[in-house]
């Protein structure tokens, strides 16, 4: 078994975990049934990838969560893959389409190329749950024989593999979402997006891995294990969607579909350096998937793209829409997809916009603060209008994202965590487990009379924050909100994250895209905590204590570009040009 | 005091009430104060009626719930309104906008009309909760002012009385909903629709009644007594928007918003003869309104315009849609407004229609079959394709819309009715009052953890409904599913009501405009209950022992347009064209 598995496989029952917070709680005979059904799971993983394309234990030997390894340069030195394989696997998804499109590479090509780099990046990172490499490569076949007889493309995304994190279901696969319980469940059908992707000609060929009922900023399980960060093992790639931005950040997927409630696709992307779009509720389906919290409504999950390249999540976007996915997903909007080009065109020269710089409850960490001061600098040098915002210099804008923080975190929790203890416990897993529903109790359960008393708050919040928004920027037009995507460019494991700077616009339903800034990285020498800092409160103290400069030395940087309500197209043509604009 | 208004007031406290119901009950020490507190406010509504325009006793007395009067003809006879005030009430708001636009009728005018009509239906039939004539015709004067110096009209509404139901809130008016606790509340605010209606231009003048916590299919509280049916006051003008229908059918509003969340819209029209058009959620604003259950998001509760003519719903929501409620409400969808000539103009000749002809729970009575049967006859020969759907002819079709009966009912009662019950309690006033609610008992109020589960189901369901239905059309696209709105033309007074062939279309968030036929009117001869009729449940069996021919004989009847998601402006244009082609 690689190190990097087994090391960050809580449940290795081979003895050679080198990690073993959760794993050396007390054993029992309920533990060890649970154990051996993960431990069995990491093997079957492996089983399922060709030896040809595992790593030697030369390589694996050296990296575990422990060791700080930046592991991304062993794709291309490890011998796996053909130069071509390497080249395709370095192209973006726009590039890659373009390719496939004029039939200069095949889809099967295109496939394996992927399958094999994926099956590196799992060795590396422990990124994937559900490996169906032989089936893709299939399914990739067939559909280059396809072209050669009828010499039309199946749809846009024809030939073009596509990652997808665990909680979409695809029939006789299992979708465990850290669950010990659902390690087996194999799904009876396909998710509405998993249908349409297939429809539009992509090529599904594994799953990724998620925290324990996708409810953690980071990626680590009983079921799966933990998912290392690739440049720097000791670091997490973020969660809930961490599988993704691993893979990604691989480049072992050319384009990823993550899910986000809080922030589960735009913290992996801005901790890994990726671009992410997390829509309004309805443009994408989200019909069929598997949940952790299946029902909760309070605040909606929605999926989208994570990418290496910004045109991959136009591409993405326009595909998924133009199908008309409102015809089987009733909770989809019929709204039509604007080419971006389009509401580029349409933009006002000069934008207006709104730079969160603080939410008041916890400050960004010096390199995403440097990053803002660059980017403001930068846009007002463009010709845009850059209203700095920092809640925490009034105290009505402080308690204003407080309260919010409050409901989000009354919505998840509102039924005391009993979901997810049911389901933990009929495997007999650790309990203590789910950080994003920590203090989650079932006794602590809401009535339903209490619930719709905070649905009606937070309608009245929604509201209140929509309107000191307009007053912030003197009207009703904003183009975009920018603020960090976290307070962290990322952490060590099992760190406390605030997540308001991406769960207020889960609340909001408002549309953000990660945007990695061009021309800035983390730097020690310039990104040092000030001395003196006083944090605001306990969840500010704990962000700056864990702040390590020399850990995430030379990472990138990202910002999230937020757009008002459903103008997705609107906010990646403004989030395109603040990226060519910061440079 | 009018005796309409006496006898239908439960709480009167003169001893003239000739309706004893809920009156009867025991008297303590504190129902002598809501019942006091009820009357005082029955009072003072008939105060702010100009003495000039009080109806005569020779007229009132004999006016009354049971006594069956069609009062319909006595604004015409009774000698308040002049004959051009007549004909000004008379003219639906299309051709009201066109001469108000035009300037050959002032706002002071139209307004000073409706406010005369509306005092005189409010004699009639118990419809009003707020009265503020005196403000009104002071704001239609103003606008006429303003006019006159900037020649320019406020906007597209300009000069145009509209009744709004009693949930919206208006600054210094308050909004009782039918409770006893809420009859002095004064609210501090507008509701956004308010504001935005003040901003096109209309004049606002009354507020109409509501049965208790909105959530009976009649109009009746404790708090506001019985509204009546214009055309028989043995007879409900329907709910919850009962005060708006029996006010519509009087001419004493030439365009009306109603709420909907399982017919309160669709029912009233149906049973007085109006158009209504129930949206999707998020076409109009609803923020900042008052509710019965609030914060109840499970089923989303929609307001939209009730209306004598068909004009005047589309004006009223491409007006609102105009003006970008989105940026008000964060609510709304940023959908712009197609106008229905539009939407028409791309309609296939031959539309493709679903006629629900029982849902298999309640049968509709036989006034209801026979104008379905019509309308078919009369749809085929106009070349359109209609598919009969006899749910109750299929067993997995009837389970389906029991479910789904069974699904809304589980969300109205969610909390037990804790929340209902409190506000009554306060009061003092009657609590086994809420027949929407009924069988509600706060001890059975579901556990979040079971909350979140019906709405996983209910998802489930929405997805399988509208899959049946692509089934049953044979493929994607349909024009529109046409329906009855009521197992019912209408009934008397304290009737059952089935509200599933409305309130599935607020599950499923379809629009649904109501339609009256032309050319079909209930026919006691044509119309007599089939000898032999086997009910098909307990629903079924009151639904049939409560239908009375001769009640009903002569009234208009209406059908339901139910259209795709979020395609208001299609659904009008289908209906449209079938209240055209079934003449």
């Amino acid at each position: 078994m690689p190190a990097a598995i087994a090391s960050s496989s809580l449940p290795a029952s081979n003895g050679t975990a080198k990690v073993s917070a959760p794993a050396a709680a007390s054993s029992s005979s309920t533990s060890a049934t649970w154990r051996e059904k993960a431990a069995a799971k990491v093997r079957s993983r492996l089983t399922s990838i060709p030896s040809a394309w595992h790593l030697p234990s030369s390589i694996l030997d050296h990296i575990d969560e422990n060791s700080g390894s930046d592991v991304r340069s062993i794709p291309a030195s490890c011998g796996i893959l053909s130069a071509d394989e390497l080249k395709i696997t370095e192209t973006p998804a726009a590039g890659l389409l373009a390719k496939l499109q004029s039939r200069e590479w095949t889809s099967e090509a295109v496939t394996t190329a992927f399958c094999k780099r994926a099956a590196i990046a799992h060795q590396l990172t422990n990124c994937l749950t559900e490996i169906f490499f032989d089936e893709a490569i299939a399914q990739a076949r067939q559909l280059d024989e396809q072209y050669q007889i009828t010499r039309q493309h199946v749809g846009p995304l024809a030939g073009l593999p596509i990652s997808l994190k665990d909680n979409f279901n695809l029939k006789g696969k299992s979708s465990n979402l850290g669950f010990v319980a659902w390690i087996v469940d194999a799904s009876d059908h396909d998710s509405a997006l998993v249908k349409l992707l297939r429809e539009q000609g992509s090529v599904l060929y594994c799953k990724t891995a998620t925290p324990t009922a996708m409810m953690i900023a980071e990626t680590v399980s009983n079921a799966n294990g933990r998912t290392l960060h690739p440049a720097n093992t000791r670091l997490t790639p973020g969660g809930s969607s961490g599988g993704e931005s691993a893979l990604l950040a691989m480049r072992g997927s050319p384009l990823g579909i993550g899910t986000d409630i809080g922030g589960s696709i735009r913290i992996p992307c801005s901790f890994a350096g990726l671009w992410g779009l997390k829509p309004s509720f309805g443009r994408f389906p989200t019909a069929q998937c598997k949940s952790g919290l299946a029902g909760q409504e309070a605040v909606l999950s929605i999926n989208g793209p994570m990418c290496n390249d910004f045109e991959g999540l136009e591409i993405y976007a326009k595909t998924v829409v133009d199908a008309e996915p409102w015809h089987s997903d009733p909770k989809c909007l019929p709204i039509p997809w604007t080419p971006v080009s389009t509401a580029a065109a349409s933009l006002p020269a000069s934008l207006t916009l709104l730079m969160l710089t603080d939410n008041g409850i916890c400050t960004p960490t010096p390199p995403l603060q440097r990053a803002m001061r660059h980017a403001v600098a930068k846009l007002r040098a463009a010709g845009h209008k850059v209203i700095e915002w920092d809640a925490s210099s009034n105290a009505a804008d402080a308690d204003l994202f407080a309260r919010g923080l409050s409901h989000i975190e009354t919505f998840f929790r509102a039924e005391g965590g009993a979901t997810v203890h049911s389901i933990m416990e009929s495997s007999g897993e650790h309990i203590d487990w789910v950080k994003g529903l920590s203090e989650t109790d079932p006794s602590r359960e809401l009535s339903v009379k209490n619930m719709w008393q905070s649905q009606a708050k937070r309608s009245a919040w929604q509201t209140e924050l929509l309107s000191r928004i307009q007053q912030l920027v003197g009207g009703k037009h904003f183009d975009a909100i920018v603020s960090p995507v976290a307070a962290e460019v990322t952490t060590t494991h099992d760190a406390y994250h605030h997540i308001f700077y991406t769960g207020c616009w889960n609340l909001m339903d408002m549309p953000a895209v990660v945007m990695p800034l061009r021309g800035v990285t983390v730097d020690k020498s310039l990104d040092a905590a000030p001395t003196g800092f006083q944090a605001k409160n306990e969840s500010d103290r704990k962000v700056w204590n864990q702040y390590k400069p020399e850990e995430v030395d030379g990472l990138p940087i990202c910002l999230q570009v937020v757009g008002q309500r459903l103008r997705e197209e609107n906010t990646l043509a403004v989030a395109k040009k603040l990226h060519d604009d910061c440079v």
